[in-house]
């Protein structure tokens, strides 16, 4: 599928860092710069980008906050045309200590958000815009929220904010084709100006079928992390994605090489990928929290009895 | 998604059986068929049917041939509707061995073909369904060979063959959805009276997406394995396909039951699933053989050795 508009945003220290509380150290945050820069993908998003005054008091690892300093360190004497992009949450940012787009390592910020915060959502945005960063707004959760709620919010989104691109995100994993081609198509119908994105989860696992899938009805902006690295079950592989795109600005053998020598080792550590809790919470389009937890205990292989409780819970239809 | 006509054959130790030379306990394949039972999935291939004679002198375990007092001792007692399967190869059966269909534990044949073997398929095939059995074709490899030569085996199949369903067999897994889209309609389109069936492999991994994509499409019967084991990378996976079907003759808590209790324990012992060297094949609509030697070397990771080694051999395409 060669389409000259489709760009690659790479997300393994962001989403990644949900896994390990943003933890990886300078070294690696290095090697996959390095890699992602020669295998010519178009973003990397390296981070949350967030004012430690308004979060929780908790040890989080430095890429919750992506300091200037910090992003210029990792990227110095690397060869790159990739725009760093950093993501932001609603309500954590102090907006007065944001810098210019010309004073930052920064080239894209992507906000946060529920359909229900879709005011805050581009108040925030067009803030960073206005700034001169390229923005997104990443619609969360949307497979809970796809009736009229959604349609009135992307209506707003098309009239209201200076946003790039809006992106579908399928947080729990539960979207198959069919939704995808309905979500795609609403988007494009609704956004007139601005590009549709896709970031998808690998519950089921779906995330790179349903990237396909978005790419086959038009969206433009995809969302990929290496080896799949991603909270719970994962993303859509990058590797994949690029051996899918067959365009000759990507080279997928950056990729394959890190894979082998830092997200192998890594993996040993960490746990991420096709894993039933995760499975059965996709399925029942819920939330992977349940999930995180029983994989923590000593029954974290006693599948039947997790698929009991949450489906017994009376919230959850069979 | 629901509809009466879908039958789901589970093929955990036929498929599986392909990586460890078919040398499953009799209790473990007791197990799955009580689990597959329990979960009221229609049937369940327990092996190949192949006649000593006609096989290279190897130390293959009795899957390889599922001999009727095999298949009695592993189902005695165990309350099942599901129907037992074989799988055969042209050339490897002895016919004026096999018994009718009232004679033995056995329901359905499939005779696994390439599209150049159509016609020993066609006469094998009948031999089968003049004995009483159900039977199958299934096109192997079919990535490689979507030309002409696959509308004429159709048509041949529609004329001339007994067999009841016709399989898409994914065996490189290099399909996507549009393909599969193209596929399905195709065998349809030819094949007025037969059900299509889809087999997929798990190589980019797709197995699950294209499986939905056929459903969507029209194709009845679906191939399964729990939690996806197979040569390589694998198979749809069962558990994923009951959880998707929504119809309420199945029930998705035995297979969850054994995944922890068999599979996770198996899989420490043999390798399948979301392994680079097999999406490289796969993406390159190469046969898994490569891949699976070099996961037997100690540079069983160094995927990008690997793949320039395949790509650099002047027959893919990169």
């Amino acid at each position: 599928m060669y389409r000259e508009q489709i760009k690659v945003l790479d997300c393994t220290i962001r989403d990644g860092g949900l896994i390990n509380d943003h933890d990886f150290s300078e070294e690696f945050v290095r090697e996959v710069y390095r890699a992602v820069s020669a295998a010519g993908v178009d973003y990397m998003e390296i981070g949350y980008k967030n004012s430690r005054e308004l979060l929780p008091k908790k040890d989080y690892g430095i890429w919750k906050f992506c300091d200037d300093e910090v992003l210029k360190r990792v990227t110095d004497g690397i060869e790159s045309k990739t725009k760093l992009s950093v993501m932001v949450d609603i309500g954590r940012v102090k907006m007065e200590d944001v810098k210019p787009k010309d004073q930052s390592p920064v080239s894209m910020v992507r906000v946060a958000t529920y359909v229900k915060d879709i005011d805050k959502a581009i108040k925030m945005t067009n803030d960073f815009s206005d700034r001169g960063y390229e923005t997104c707004i990443n619609i969360m959760a949307i497979s809970k929220h796809q009736g009229p709620e959604l349609e009135d919010a992307l209506k707003q989104i098309e009239k209201e904010s200076q946003a790039n691109v809006i992106y579908i995100v399928d947080s729990f994993g539960f979207l198959y084709q069919e939704q995808m081609e309905y979500l795609v198509k609403l988007f494009r119908r609704v956004l007139k100006h601005k590009e549709v994105g896709f970031h998808g989860h690998n519950n089921q696992p779906l995330g790179f079928s349903n990237t396909i899938e978005a790419i086959i009805h038009g969206a433009n902006f995809m969302d990929a992390t290496i080896f799949g690295i991603g909270r719970g079950a994962g993303n859509c592989p990058l590797e994949l994605l690029l051996g899918f795109l067959k365009n000759p600005k990507y080279d997928i053998r950056p990729i394959l090489d890190i894979i082998g020598r830092e997200f192998i080792p890594l993996r040993e550590k960490i746990e991420w990928g096709y894993i039933i809790p995760y499975a059965i919470a996709g399925m029942l389009n819920e939330h992977p929290n349940a999930a995180i937890a029983m994989r923590k205990t000593d029954k974290k292989d006693n599948y039947l009895e997790f698929y009991d409780s949450i489906t017994d819970s009376g919230y959850v239809e069979k």
